[in-house]
């Protein structure tokens, strides 16, 4: 018999009505297979416990923050399991603890190292659905913890991976990964499938949906993905490696991130060791840096550029002056009002086209590339944010994305 | 160090400022003393719980009852441990599981079999206040158990035996354990201590305060409790073994409950295994009995008479009146508006002159025994429910339990 993981977040279990749908749905779904159930707390809880727990102390200890939190998932996976039950179906509620899915201690961030199936594999054998609060684990210790953001996610994939599950799939409020953001692009399409790689490089349209680290276990462990809507049958998108039997595309998506700053250092001497001096101390100020540029040197000196969150820029900027002082920097200046739009895809490294037709159409509808940036599946541009939504749209066609896959032409130089 | 376990019940938690006040006396006694606090879940929060299972579920499974019913008194331990570590005090919160409350697995009414707490007592030696979730434990398969009525109660007697503890304080909404129920009896005072055993036959006063789970836990372990109230400083009533330096009063309080239905069955031929017919079918419609009196038979015939609540009223008499048939007895009735009243106290056993104390007293005031049972410490009359006020305050006067136990006149046939 076949063995599915399902996880439903927190908008799909936010109301009784909402909870007995998903019972109903889980239910039909048994018929055919064994089913696990992960889910996280109802729509509104966790707001809730953390408004508690403000109320209380200014800064809650972290582990009893974690006890608190994980009330939420707790309820609702008795919650469901009754209105299972309610339906004449056996279901059975597990917490963290109860399966033994062991994290290390960083409580509010924990990351998984094991999980003891054993007893999951019993109920699922003795006909039970069964229903997996989400987010949490303990620690060796036995010390409850959570898994921080995109939890219920990774408890999902981990569990697939514990059980030797046929397929994980990720119920959500959106029907699934699609080839550029369609308030941008109109013509955006829903994704048939993906691999691990070309969803974790999809970061803009793809985080939202599905937490990289549940992304990057199920490419681990090679589980089956499929993200999908809770509010309606239509199949979703399927995440899975690329091997396997995955439509030939070379370029899979389009994304767009917004809010860009960049920061550049202008004629740093050249010292080994500089961009060290650099990035550790932003590294310990938590300032998230994203792409990182850093041309040759010449004449014994060198520029360096790299781009931020907008909400970082005062912070970072004074940090880097400071930096740029002591490395005897000539200047350090920020640019705002950036945006970095990417084509992701697995074909990309083995076509050495695709970056010429990238900049070409972006040429033509008048955008300048201002920071360049390539891997094996990603090719990402810095441009002025005025212009990115065009930019979207004119690559999106470029690449026939608007086409579905099977009459797409065949990349010309590939 | 001596050690204290205080137990606090949902309304002393019910607001962030209840939980900030129970933070702060908590923090002042661990100046003095290691402190274990076990909580209830905050007030309205079980019954918000129940009303959101019933939505779900007819009759929802009790394992997963339980699991979502846990999830109170974990919110609660967690956001004290919190408001303890606001105040710059260290402060941990335990679950059921997390110290091996291990319990039967009779879910809604688990019973505690064991407990480890090596946890616990490492965490106070740190210097930890440890807050502890009520109510709750594990079985020996790992499920998540509640302990049904009085649950946190028994947690905090259940501790304060396994921790050796030095005293167990129940933090309640009244102020401790009263002579008689001051709305019936003005004079009624709070009393300074009092024996187990007659705390549990106290029932109709003590067991709206505290659970008689927790004192015959207690007594089996020689635990000494204290119920007081949250909302002053005033000592409460301290419930102790009768050997350790109590008072010396014969009668330590006066109880009376209402509206209590006495059935008769009336001429039953004599034939052995009669009660016994009776009272298996009484007990498998769920009938609570109260006393039983049967008279010595006359000419091969025996009366027998048990009390039981008014809600059963009608369910009784129909069956009772069904087994009379079977039995061949003369004739089966009921006695409506009926109370029962009874005098407590360990030194009624070696004092003879009680009885006649008692029924002198309440022939002043003009009220006839219907039925009578005494026990070691307990001497129970029925009478009419109109004259009950009147005879628990003449009980109270003939017994001195006005005065303070210090002016008391001795009891002169003692």
């Amino acid at each position: 018999m076949t063995l599915i993981v399902r996880k439903y977040g927190g908008t799909s279990l936010g109301s009784v009505e909402s909870i007995k749908k998903v019972a109903r749905s889980a239910v039909n779904a048994a018929g055919q297979s064994q089913v696990i159930i992960v889910v996280s707390a109802m729509a509104g809880e966790t707001d809730r416990l953390i408004a508690l727990s403000g109320r209380l102390a200014a800064t809650p200890p972290a582990r009893e923050l974690d006890v608190l939190m994980a009330t939420g998932e707790q309820a609702s996976a008795s919650l469901l399991s009754m209105a299972i039950a309610d339906l004449g179906h056996r279901a059975k509620s597990f917490l963290g603890g109860q399966i033994r899915i062991t994290t290390d201690s960083n409580f509010s961030g924990a990351r998984i190292l094991d999980i003891d199936a054993e007893e999951l594999t019993k109920a699922l054998d003795d006909g039970f659905i069964a229903v997996v609060a989400g987010f949490q684990g303990v620690d060796r210790s036995g010390n409850l913890t959570t898994l921080g953001r995109g939890g219920s996610d990774t408890t999902a994939a981990a569990l697939a991976a514990a059980t030797s599950a046929d397929l994980c799939e990720i119920y959500t409020d959106v029907e699934g990964i699609f080839s550029a953001d369609p308030r941008i692009c109109p013509d955006a399409r829903k994704l048939k499938e993906i691999s691990y790689d070309e969803m974790l490089e999809m970061a803009s349209l793809g985080a939202k949906v599905l937490h990289p680290r549940a992304v990057f276990l199920a490419s681990k462990y090679n589980v089956r993905l499929s993200v999908r809507s809770s509010f309606n049958e239509r199949p979703g998108t399927l995440i899975i490696a690329p091997g396997e039997n995955m439509e030939d595309v070379v370029v899979r998506g389009i994304t767009c991130e917004k809010d860009v700053i960049a920061i550049r250092f202008i004629g740093i001497p050249d010292l080994i060791g500089a961009p060290q001096k650099i990035f550790s101390s932003i590294n310990e100020a938590g300032i998230d840096v994203d792409l990182i540029i850093q041309n040759s040197s010449t004449d014994g000196f060198t520029d360096l550029s790299f781009t931020i969150p907008k909400k970082d820029h005062d912070q970072a900027l004074a940090l880097c002056r400071k930096i740029g002082g002591g490395l005897g920097a000539v200047n350090v200046e920020s640019v705002e009002d950036l945006a970095k739009i990417s084509i992701v895809g697995q074909g990309i490294r083995s076509s050495a086209g695709v970056a010429s037709t990238m900049f070409a159409s972006l040429a033509e509808v008048g955008v300048g590339i201002k920071m360049l940036a390539t891997s094996e599946i990603k090719i990402s541009c810095i441009i002025e944010q005025a212009l990115a939504d065009e930019a979207v749209r004119a690559l999106h066609t470029a690449f026939s994305l608007d086409q579905p896959p099977d009459q797409a032409e065949t990349f010309p130089n590939k």
